[in-house]
């Protein structure tokens, strides 16, 4: 109805298939498939291609409040891209990982997004290996794999000096579990701020079992047995959450007592009394880079291996103050 | 190799396929695949079958804390029945979902699993009425369709009992808005109760424009110019939070001058300050019930229609008290 060959008409209604077509037949074959009121068939699409048009995405925990706004990215930046995203939740269990992982492959997603965040992961490496596109999310595992990371090193380096220059010499860090890797990152950026910032402080840092507000509650309890320390960096916004409760039943005050920062910025951070300040982690921006690396990948899949880090800012709110003399 | 014939074989390599098979005939096939190395092709499968082994599911926020959970249940629920969950979030707009439902029907998914909360909806009334396997989660569109949701009614009953026991006469409720389905349900609930429970008080119900903190705290300091108002129930738990940010602006302390109810148990409701009374919704038994009934719709279209309603219970905190004198 066109007047093309199919090929090119084919080509004319999938933007991801090889070959450039004008801009007017693309319009004539257009106008001529919403005439014939044609729908593209995913299946049979994916037979002809080799492709599904899926990506899949694995995460750790949906209950944890970062993941949320980055899947909303990830959705957002694939869809305006023709793919759509199979989300699974891996419940911070590397077997289940490797499970899903099989499952999605099953599925011959076009490319993988893995936000899953253990340091150590066989399946992820064997991934990579497999030549499939990957892109990783907040983690990092060597140069050969695209990643998409926040810049958190700097956004600690702003929570130390923030702390500082408000008199606090006695400034702990309540690190994440060791096995995530996001945990290290930040407990080695911890160090260098104080001792770049705080030359002279010792830098003190006790571990949350996980990155709940009950695993900070413990952590904090046992950290403020130390009644030398007037403020605390959680490894992240729910570690702070359980820092709250911990200096309530301890009877201390925030932030006269203790002031409190958190990383993340989830959610509700602004809503907690006092409003916790916090390193702002740009996770609906991660995930729609995310999404664009991942289709780039496919696209490109011998294309240079980028590794995009997003920057973050502190912003202060009514949990820290002055150090109380 | 298993000397059987190859639908045999196809039978007892996909249970979800019709016909009975011999527990040692499944061994004999299974054992015999194993040894070829033999996997499952689900794009393969599909051709043949029709199935994609995919439920679609749209969720109206994933921000929103009631839906994490949810959807914990339900790719759980599904995995154990082999199969996956594609996952879709609408942003509370009525057109992205009629969108999003055209993109996960092009992608054949042998049903739905529809958790977005509008009471009017068309996209949703044709989706059931072409006989497509539907489940609704927290919604009810009639009774055409099988549908999950809480007992709202019995939570309410219990929170406004609770309170009226503890000596509050001037109970107020914070609806959501009303184009939301479970608005509608609770703000019923809510009247009904107070009549019941508190014959002779006068409920006093204003909206909150979104289950969003923020509208929760411009309804609170709106409603709370009415200062013989002793009590509140919260529309769900994120009003709730709003609720204390309104109180803290007037001068008013939580429980002492105002209880405070929610409705959900985030899991970060145990974590305000004071820790909420709410009424606990089953989120993640919501999510594996759905699951549990698409799939027997799949392989029973024509089943009798079934809502399943899951209790709720309340859960009494901090947040409430007796009523001032």
């Amino acid at each position: 109805m066109a007047g093309v060959h199919p090929a090119t008409a084919s080509r004319a209604l999938n933007p991801r298939l090889p070959g450039r077509i004008s801009a007017e037949t693309t319009q004539r074959v257009v106008r001529a498939a919403a005439e014939l009121g044609y729908v593209v068939d995913p299946v049979g699409r994916s037979l002809r291609t080799r492709r599904s048009a899926t990506i899949g995405v694995l995460v750790p925990d949906l209950l944890n409040p970062f993941y949320p706004p980055v899947l909303r990215g990830v959705e957002r930046g694939l869809r305006s891209r023709g793919f759509e995203a199979l989300i699974a939740s891996t419940d911070n269990d590397v077997r289940r990982e490797s499970e899903l992982l099989e499952v999605l492959r099953g599925r011959r997603c076009d490319g993988y997004l893995i936000a899953t965040a253990t340091r150590h992961d066989a399946t992820v490496a064997e991934l990579v290996r497999s030549g499939v596109p990957t892109v990783l999310v907040n983690r990092l595992a060597g140069t050969e794999t695209p990643s998409v990371r926040s810049d958190d090193v700097r956004g600690i380096g702003d929570a130390v000096r923030h702390l500082r220059e408000r008199g606090h010499t006695r400034i702990a860090h309540i690190a994440g579990p060791a096995e995530i890797s996001v945990s290290a990152t930040r407990e080695e950026a911890f160090r260098a701020a104080v001792s770049r910032e705080a030359a002279g402080a010792d830098p003190v840092v006790v571990r949350a079992e996980q990155f709940t507000a009950a695993a900070g509650e413990a952590a904090c309890r046992h950290l403020l047995r130390d009644r030398t320390i007037t403020a605390i960096l959680a490894g992240n916004d729910m570690i702070a959450v359980g820092c709250y409760a911990a200096l309530d039943r301890l009877g201390l005050r925030c932030p006269r007592d203790v002031s409190l920062v958190g990383i993340n910025d989830m959610p509700l951070a602004e809503w907690l009394r006092p409003a916790l300040t916090t390193v702002v982690l740009p996770a609906e921006q991660m995930g729609a880079e995310a999404a664009r690396l991942i289709v780039e990948r496919i696209a490109e899949p011998d294309a240079p291996v980028r590794d995009v880090v997003l920057p973050t800012r502190l912003v202060v709110r009514g949990s820290t103050a002055a150090a109380r003399a």
